[in-house]
């Protein structure tokens, strides 16, 4: 079974016609909730292509008993949950308004805990956003990790990236997150794509770069109508990781969560159309061909 | 048994170091959740005071099984809900920032059902700020009723107030709303009043005044440590109800209400500190004498 680290969050997002002057209101347009989160979200795909998953993630008082609780249990998600009574579960509000501006308000909520919480050992680990020093203490305790620095990466210093780099075997980012690393680093991209065994760097719709073992291979995006890019990196993990579960080659794995990742744009929602390996499998044969079992 | 109609909603309150720029975030340094929505606050404060009480509302898909509806399940409120699966209950998003800025966004979710739901019959009910439609036909039907236009006032035409004036015993106001019902039907703030057998527009600080028979009276406000006005007018108003429920005079009622409001304004939230009958008539002794059974 495969532990996923970090956030778990809820999603308000919200049409406004405007966004309000100081000391007034808006009606909004609409409001959705959503299911998020990066490591919600990475554990949530992995267990609906159908592999054992375990979130080691934090919640607030409004999560019992709640929506969100029963949408992880449907799932099959195995809860390694701190519960916080005193917060809410990390919240992110997001409102667009006509003119396609955006502005975001990121609670972190429950998932203070990460800060001083007592990091589980564990066999086979990814961790995703979260707190710096907890994914550090997971990290030195893991037996295989892999790690991707998403949304808080400048919490990261130079000390707690060269501690999780010694200790992990796949590295994830998007071009931005890769540049970011290297430069706090010291080092060249290439070079810090040779700290690990595997380095995966995706591209937005250039595709990604596959690392590993000093060569470098690119693998093409799978075009489909986006309707929201939110979510795609947490599905091309959770495409990635459950290949790689599976004992495919890091390419195939690649492919596997390209594809993973088309299916979670479509919708808006980190969580609203993942697809099950069946439907996984489906498309890739369109695109890649077959997935050959290793 | 009385029935309270309008909204049940979520009130989220953050506090943020600055408001964010288009296509910008920001992580906010508190994010609380409070318990809320016009009605729903009357109906909780009704139930903390002791009385029965029915709470006429519109809930959408994160109510069931979360902690609103265990917290009026706790307060023995008793539900008569829409419930509304593809849309959320409804909510409200306020943002504090360093300087004491606020921005607020509402949205009314699941609540939107009222303007097409069908009316209930009821022999004594409150309507609270929602939908207009809805309230006028609530009040055709009702045997004895009582009114507050609360936030959503604007959304009132002169032919809704007209009708709504028709069939209802009490009304409840603050000034300003008090002044916007004159305009709309083109009389004075006097004329307004004597339109119902009674009428109490509150002033904030400066006490609220009871119209009825003619006459009017002044009652002072209990000076307290406010570290939240938000919810005072609900509180009044379920103070003056129960009090009303249980036979007790015009002012009376009002110095009841004055005193629940005083209780709700010293913590945040609108439900957060509710009385009980001994809380409130052991204050109400300090400031307005003992409480005599009519």
């Amino acid at each position: 079974m495969i532990s996923i680290v970090g956030h778990t969050a809820v999603d308000h997002i919200c049409r406004v016609p405007f966004f309000p002057e100081r000391h007034t209101s808006v009606y909004t347009l609409d409001h959705r909730i959503f299911f998020g989160g990066g490591a919600a979200n990475i554990a949530a795909g992995i267990a609906t292509l159908g592999e054992c998953c375990e979130l080691v993630s934090a919640v607030g008082s409004d999560f019992p008993g709640g929506a969100y609780e029963r949408h992880m249990a449907d799932l099959g998600i195995v809860p390694r949950f701190f519960q916080v009574d005193d917060r809410p579960t990390a919240t992110a509000f997001m409102f667009n308004d006509a003119e396609g501006d955006q502005i975001t308000f990121f609670d972190w909520g429950a998932s203070a805990v990460f800060a001083d919480a007592e990091a589980p050992s564990l066999p086979f680990v990814h961790m995703a956003t979260a707190d710096p020093s907890f994914n550090v203490r997971v990290a030195e305790r893991s037996e295989f990790a892999s790690f991707d620095p998403g949304q808080d990466i400048l919490k990261y210093d130079r000390e707690q990236f060269e501690a999780i780099l010694e200790h992990i075997s796949i590295l994830f980012a998007n071009r931005h997150e890769a540049a970011r690393m290297a430069e706090v680093l010291g080092i060249s991209m290439d070079e810090l794509a040779d700290r690990v065994e595997i380095a995966v760097f995706t591209m937005d719709s250039a595709g990604c770069m596959l690392c590993t073992g000093g060569e470098r291979r690119t693998i093409p995006a799978v075009r489909v109508e986006a309707e929201d890019p939110t979510g795609a990196g947490d599905a091309f993990r959770a495409g990635f990781l459950t290949a790689y579960l599976r004992g495919l080659p890091p390419v195939r794995c690649c492919t596997i969560g390209t594809v993973t990742a088309s299916f979670a744009v479509e919708r808006m929602g980190c969580q609203t159309n993942l697809p099950t390996w069946e439907r996984m499998a489906e498309r890739h044969r369109q695109h890649f061909g077959p997935i050959t079992e290793a």
